[in-house]
Formats: C-alpha cells, sequence, structure tokens
C-alpha cells in the first residue's frame, strides 16, 4: 500500500440502503491538492467499477493514475486550484470494505455474505469521508460511468452537501441492454466451477470465468467503428497453438485475450459480482416515483453532461435524459455529445475530447 | 426425420475450400412448390447458423419452418410459381454432414477431426444439390445472415448458376466487433469443462458454455432499443431463488434464461463453432484482392440488398457496401434499409417490415 493511500474506519455499524449492516466499514481514498480556508474549493470524484481510489500519481504514489492525464497542477481538473478526493467505492477491493474484507464479527471474510450493495451505498460511506475531511458543501461531484450513477444518487440524497455536478458516459439508470450484458458477466463468473459459489480458494480464483466476462466487458466498452480503424480483418502475429481452432486467429481476437489477462488477476470476482449487480439496481426513478421526480431532488447549481456518440453501454440517449432532467432543476446544465470513436471508454483515453469541456466547465465556474 | 426432408450422398470425395476432404458427405434439404419445364423457376435459399432445411411447413412436414410467414402459396416467395430449396449447410447438424457426423473412413464422429469450414463449402455442396435436381442456373439465391455470406460465396463462385441475389442482414465479411462476439461465443463452449476439446459425452454436452453463447447471441441479435421498449426496468415474476443473489431479478434476464435453454440442448456444439467460425474466415475480398475485384466477379441481372437500423451484427455500413459494390457491377440493385427495432432478428420476427419490400422484388422480375 502506498503512502498515498489513506483509510477511514468509521466508528459503530454502517446501515445499508437495501437491506443489512456493515461493522466498522474501512474507506480507502487518495487525495490531490489543498483544502482552502473556506474549505469550499473540494472536488468528489467517483470512478468506474474497476479502478482503485488512485485516480492520478502523487509524490506518495508516483504510478500513472486511472486519470493521470485529467487531475495535476494545470490540468482540467486543477490541483492548483482544487483540493481532490477520490474515494475506492465500498464494496470494491482496493482497500475498502468489501465481500474480500474481513468481517470483524466474524473473523472471516465476508464473500456472499456481504449484504445486497446498492450505489446509495457508495455514495453515502463517500460523504462520511467528506465530513471526515471538514468538508460541509463540495464544490463538483464528477462521476465516470458507474460513478456518474454513484454521484447522481449522492446528489440526490444529500443536495446540500453539492454545489456542481459532471456526469461522464452515465445514466439516471441501467436500461435492458446494460443489465443484459452485465447480468451475462456475472454468470460467466458464477459458472466457472473454480468459483465455488463464491468460496473460491485463495490464489485459484475463477480465472475463466473473468476473462470471460472481461471480454465481453471489452466488446461493451469500446466500439465497432475504432475496431474496424484498428484491427480490421488483420491476422494476428501470435500464431495459435494447433489446439487452438478457433480463437486468437484475427488480431482482434489477441487484443482481447492480452486486455483480459491483464485484468483477470486483479479484481476480486466477488467485489466484481456485487458493484455490477449495483450498477444493475440504481434506479433515480425510486426518488418520488419517477425520473422527473427524482431530478427534481437535485438543488444544483450548475451541471454538465458528457456522453460519447459511440457508446453502446451508456447511449447518447441516456445522457440527453440526464442532461434534460438536470436542466428542470438548474438552468445551468450543459450537455456535451462528443464525437469519440472509442466507445464508452472515451473517458480513459480519448482525453483531446474530454479535455477541453472539462476546462470550459471549471472555468466558467470562476466568473 | 420427417417425410418432407430429403438428403442427397454425394459419391466419392469432397475437397474442401481450406484444407481436407470429406468422404461421401451428406446434404440434407426440403423444397416447395414444382420445378417448372423451363428449369428456370428455382429460389435457393441459404439459412442463418443455427436453422436446419425446414423454412417451412409442407405436406410431409406440418411443423412451422423458421421462415413459414415467408414462404408459400400467395407468400412473398410464392410456392405457387417458384420451386423453392433450402439446404441444411454443410457443418451443421440437421441431416447434413457435420462435426456431429460418423466419418465412413473411420467410423467414429469426426468431432475435430472435421476439416476446417468455409462458407465456400456450403456454398458449393448446396450447387452439388442444385444439378441434382436438374437446375442450371438459379432464378434467385437468397441468404440471410451467414447465409447471406453463404449467397455471396455462390454467387462469386459460381456465377453462370444464378441470375439474382438477396441479401438479408448479412455482410460482404466480418468485421471485428462481430468476430469478437463470435469469437467469445466460442470461448464460453469452449471453457465449459463439459466439452472436453469436443470430446463431450453424449447426453453431457456444454450445456452451460452453450447457455452463455446464446445468451450473448440474442444480446447481438436483438437491439437495445427494443428492450428498452418491451422490458424496461420491469421486475422478473419467477421469483429468483435465494443462491441466486445476482441474476434473474429483471424480466430481461428471465427473458434470456428462457430463450437460452430452449436452443443449448437442440444445436451440437462442435457444429457450432465450426459453423460460427467459417463466419468469421468468409471474405469477399479473398477473390481477386480486394472487395472491389471480389463484387466484379458477380455476374448477376438483379439484386437486393436489405438490412435493419438497429442491427449491431450486421450494421448498416454493411449493407451499404454490399449495395454499393454489387450496384458496380448489376445496375438493378435495390438497398432497402428498414426501420426496424428489433435488431438483426427482424428477418425472423417483423415479418411486415420484409414481406413488402421482397413481394415487390419478385413483382419486378415478372415484368
Amino acid at each position: 500500500m502506498s503512502s498515498a493511500r489513506k483509510c477511514l474506519t468509521f466508528d459503530g455499524s454502517f446501515r445499508m440502503h437495501r437491506a443489512g449492516h456493515l461493522q466498522s466499514p474501512t474507506l480507502a481514498y487518495e487525495t490531490w491538492g489543498e483544502l482552502n480556508a473556506a474549505r469550499d474549493n473540494a472536488i468528489l470524484l467517483f470512478g468506474g467499477l474497476s479502478p482503485s481510489a488512485h485516480a492520478a500519481s502523487s509524490e506518495g504514489d508516483m504510478a500513472p493514475g486511472w486519470w493521470e492525464d485529467m487531475i495535476g497542477s494545470g490540468l482540467p481538473i486543477d490541483t492548483d486550484n482544487y483540493f481532490v478526493i477520490c474515494v475506492n467505492s465500498l464494496g470494491s477491493c482496493f482497500g475498502s470494505t468489501g465481500p474480500a474484507s474481513i468481517n470483524p464479527e466474524t473473523g472471516k471474510s465476508y464473500r456472499l455474505a456481504f449484504p445486497v450493495l446498492a450505489l446509495e451505498d457508495v455514495a453515502d460511506t463517500a460523504l462520511i469521508v467528506v465530513e471526515h475531511l471538514g468538508i460541509d458543501c463540495l464544490h463538483t461531484v464528477i462521476g465516470c460511468s458507474m460513478g456518474g450513477m454513484s454521484g447522481l444518487a449522492f446528489c440526490v440524497r444529500h443536495p446540500d452537501a453539492v454545489k456542481r455536478f459532471i456526469s461522464i458516459s452515465s445514466a439516471a439508470r441501467a436500461m435492458p441492454f446494460s443489465i443484459a450484458v452485465r447480468s451475462l458477466q456475472r454468470e460467466m463468473i458464477r459458472s466457472d466451477p473454480k468459483w465455488r459459489k463464491g468460496k473460491y480458494k485463495q490464489g485459484d480464483p475463477p480465472m475463466t470465468g473473468q476473462r470471460l466476462a472481461r471480454k465481453l466487458g471489452m466488446i461493451t466498452y469500446r466500439s465497432a467503428e475504432e475496431w474496424a480503424q484498428r484491427f480490421g480483418r488483420e491476422r494476428s502475429t501470435d500464431h495459435a497453438r494447433i489446439e487452438d481452432l478457433f480463437v486468437a486467429e484475427f488480431s482482434v481476437e489477441s487484443y482481447l485475450e492480452n486486455r483480459a489477462n491483464n485484468f483477470s488477476g486483479a479484481f476480486d470476482p466477488n467485489c466484481y459480482l456485487y458493484l455490477s449487480h449495483a450498477s444493475d439496481l440504481f434506479d433515480l426513478a425510486e426518488y418520488g416515483g419517477s425520473l422527473d421526480a427524482g431530478f427534481r431532488k437535485l438543488q444544483l447549481e450548475q451541471a454538465l453532461v458528457m456522453g460519447v456518440r459511440t457508446d453502446i453501454l451508456f447511449p447518447l440517449d441516456q445522457q440527453r435524459e440526464l442532461a434534460d432532467g438536470i436542466s428542470a432543476v438548474c438552468s445551468d446544465t450543459r450537455l456535451a455529445e462528443l464525437n469519440c470513436i472509442r466507445g464508452h471508454d472515451s473517458f480513459l483515453v480519448d482525453m483531446d475530447a474530454f479535455r477541453p469541456v472539462i476546462c470550459e466547465f471549471f472555468e466558467s465556474c470562476c466568473n
């Protein structure tokens, strides 16, 4: 563990949104920049399903973070001006309490005894970190992908604690195409005999199921258009072994294999199941009985909704739905529909498209 | 086996397009209508990956076929006027020789000893059936999905044997998004321990892998738009069992489960692998070094290319590529871009959109 990662362990019991509780959960987080005297320059960042709190490098951890080009001195999220906080989501496995953690009440790993996770729990535990840092009201909440839904949960549940919201390639709720994809990913992991109903052996996780799930993930995170340009029908230079009659012939297959192998060992499979399921469950319409009612609970001064034309997981019509809904209660709401070809993942890889829009947002705050 | 299904077993050895041979292969086929005296009213139909030759009911087999509403007396493919032939693709498992068949040279099932299958083999064996029926030149070749590529292979390899071509939701070659999807489906089956490198036990096939592959199939055969309208965030009425913490909560999940279970027992997994792989391999550009060169080998009098706006597996840009390419050598080429919401499968389920276009095609032939 790097010195950049800080941990906050709560006293007492945390009551989960759907049912159950966690005893003394821990939240891992990192921060960049300095909180000003007025304590009004804090930005809270919610990441997607898989990343840790290490969004950017710092003196305590020089390794590049998952949004390295976005956060730092002179960058769009400028740490010369803002105090940036990124929390590893509750339920994840990078320092925060999740299914892979020890349950202090039993002394054993939670595994499937972990209560049903909701993105509301991710939002509410992040608020405890924010309050611990002495911040009453955040300048901005930013959420990417699943984190956009966590951020929306934060804004609707704690409207006094946030002034501005940036949603990036996210949605007000999951629709059935995305639910079907995530449900199938979960089934791939659960179908791997090594999963053993969540009791997989240490050092022998359900790698096959995780690899399959990650490949399906990559198919939905990128776009057909990008791959047509990038790979076409190019053949792989890794010559397939003779027994692999049906695979790794085309470059796109080798690409998926490499990406899946890099990921599968690094993420706890039970944590993945809980976070994926939480993404399906979230629905802003639960706040008042309709999306409109949910949006009306927001008290934002300014909002920005960003999305990408080629995103099939969080498509543009969901970006428009978000922007329309927020603008009903926040006149300073902007929708940025980006013409990136790299699909859902564009916010991680197509910085040239995202940077100027986020820069402009923060410049407009200063006026 | 119904009396509608006919079988033709070839004499001698059939040389496969990529490598290897088959000894005395059998092709199963059905026909509807009557061949006229001039023998110029025959239509050859190539189906997708999964169907049998039973495209429509007949006296010999009253069960509805997979294109029941399209083929028959007074229907768009009118058996009062045309003699319609549908062949079960070589490599499949509904009467034609495939990996599940006995190799007469060894007395054992081929399984993975079956040679690499190409859609060229599907096309060339269909021609043998056509010739056996006494037909020198087909009025029209029709191909749906994978069958559209088999049909294109037929037209480019045997230009004297066909006058007209209808391609339905198909392409001139597979692009990397579709290759990635099919490669992952194959990996799901191959990853199931019960597959046993193709030597699965009779009565104990890799059902888990097949079920996963079918679910991914359904996700790509339908559309996000259809499912948003049809299911929204509706919950399943099948109450999930307690151990199924992560599945079958939403209606779309129950739908996929039902569809996958209906399919998985009915199709041989090795046949699936071969046919899926053949779909990836086909490339019209192999005929002369470029797509343009391939198209120039066609000698069609009339062509129709149909596709659907919401199809992500064979998207509209590939329909335009096909229509543009064919029209360079066949001035009477029409492109029909249909505004169906049911994705790739629309040709099977949205008959009201497809019927009038196909009717119009055959009416224009009579003029």
